[in-house]
């Protein structure tokens, strides 16, 4: 049976102007269910939510100890970071690594997510490179992977190249699930992206904090994945991102990562659970509302992880003008 | 009863990533719903979208005679406009005539909203100032009725200032309800925004648009406004905007305008119909998808129009690199 929805709402003085549903699952390594709401067996893409499991595969083709990659190249691989100098450089050294430079990523340019970045970038007369696009990190991660596999990386990105054909086999093992062609679709950066219920996505965050299920090589690189992340989280997204914060503030103990269209997946690493979340309509306000209001709920915070979740959890909302206007908020029912 | 809810999808692959809720409700000015779908009991803001009914108070106040103002002045009290140079140099005008400036627009300033608009801001070394915000043709118009009702401009944004109770008192005459202080937030551009049914906004477009209802000068004002907007389409939106293309492609039979958070009001005037719709969630695309869909089942439209109106009803979502990865879509239930 379906649970009933998550909802989140937007007020607007003693109004509610938007109303955000959603749904999310939290379980232990063998599928048990710790809490849920929603449909949570519908096809959902993770898109940049999953970087930790695609990052497996450089764990997996050697790509890591070929090319004597560290912790921060980890990181950077999990990362939707923000182009601020230190991810712009610290791409620039991974590309190196192996031998890659920013012409070899296909992911495309943007400007950088950091408005202080973006400022810094215009007054300098520069123009966004695919080192600025928040996926670049991942992108160096996948060149790793075809230069160990010994591929041409030309064309890397596409479905059948041997370097997704990695990435999806890293993927499936992690979550216990076959991907479908059926359910695939061409992500930001133009990766394919694969639709699984948010059960799968969960079980497979899981499998990845414990090990449980997991081949020896696999669990170990998961972990190595894992520390590396929270260990380096301004890497991962970037200044003031609830990323970012909130694995500072964890210590390690959570893995936390937002993807496109409101999209939240991680680990409550100490308790050994994964979690999957997504709002309907792709809202990502909405979406980190509801993943800090989930870890205020599970992740047992000390005061001061709680100041730092309970600032995502209950944003204000500014006008043009800088007045407070609204708040955003989970209802009753989450908050519990 | 409360009909379903209208639904739009926007797909990645074969996959449905989001789904966005609606509601909506098309009447004649008597009430009479010629369609709905969703809860349109529910206080909604409608923000922006009812420039055209605040409007009103310039000719209530004698503000459009007393400083000779014109359609072109209409139409951007009526406007959420881009930015582009005829907008600003419009605003500029509009506040010579009745004695004003810049500074004493209450709305803040924002970046242009038309891409090129900002582009040629930055490259001339300019910052926004409050003529490049959306609303500033709507703020000029309330500093021309506070100038016509002979009070102090200072604070003319406050809900107790007498500019704000002229507009308030035009919007309950044609909506045919009293506005609640309750329910009463404020806007983007720091005036009150009052929330009411949806079936309120749409009757309010219905007799705006016949003059049904209403007294014999505030009919007449409805007409002046209705035929300044669509007359000036471009006036009212800026390039490429549906409000914009689609008045300009029904040729003054269409009144049509987007309010922020999901909100879309108008008039089938041919019909003597009016609508309001708004997306649960808050967003724009989707919103636009709803009442392009609506206008194309409802407004009788030629193949032109038509083609105008199926742009924004099953617009293409692309990625970083420009591919096709997706659509925005009514799903069959709206389409009919």
């Amino acid at each position: 049976m379906q649970a009933n929805p998550i909802l989140v709402e937007q007020t607007r003085g003693n109004v509610v102007e938007n109303r955000h549903r959603g749904a999310f699952v939290v379980v232990d390594a063998t599928g048990k269910v710790i809490a849920s709401a929603g449909d949570v067996a519908r096809p959902v893409f993770p898109r940049s939510a999953i970087k930790s499991m695609q990052a497996l595969a450089m764990v997996t083709s050697g790509a890591i100890e070929k090319f004597g990659l560290g912790d921060e190249e980890l990181a950077l691989a999990c990362a939707s970071h923000h182009g601020e100098d230190v991810h712009v450089t610290g791409v620039s050294h991974f590309l190196s690594h192996v031998g890659m430079g920013p012409d070899n990523l296909e992911c495309g340019a943007h400007q950088p997510t950091n408005a202080a970045a973006r400022e810094a970038l215009r007054k300098a007369g520069g123009v966004p490179t695919p080192l600025h696009n928040n996926c670049s990190g991942k992108h160096s991660g996948m060149l790793s992977v075809a230069r160990a596999l010994g591929v041409p990386t030309a064309g890397y990105v596409t479905r059948e190249h041997p370097v997704q054909v990695e990435v999806r086999k890293a993927i499936e093992t992690v979550v216990g699930e076959t991907l479908s062609v059926d359910r695939c679709g061409v992500d930001g950066c133009s990766i394919p992206t694969w639709a699984a219920p948010l059960s799968a996505w969960a079980r497979g965050f899981a499998r990845m904090a414990t090990g449980e299920g997991l081949p020896d090589e696999l669990a170990r690189a998961a972990t190595r994945v894992f520390d590396a992340a929270t260990s380096h989280p301004l890497l991962v997204a970037g200044t003031g991102h609830l990323d970012t914060l909130a694995m500072q503030a964890f210590g390690g103990r959570v893995m936390q990562k937002g993807g496109a269209e409101g999209v939240q997946c991680g680990a409550i690493r100490h308790q050994g659970w994964g979690y999957a979340l997504k709002c309907d309509d792709g809202n990502m306000a909405a979406s980190q509302v509801m993943v800090a209001t989930l870890l205020l709920e599970l992740a047992e915070p000390d005061a001061a992880q709680r100041a730092v979740l309970e600032r995502f959890a209950t944003p204000t909302i500014r006008n043009v003008r800088g007045l407070e206007v609204g708040v955003l908020r989970a209802t009753e029912e989450m908050r519990g």
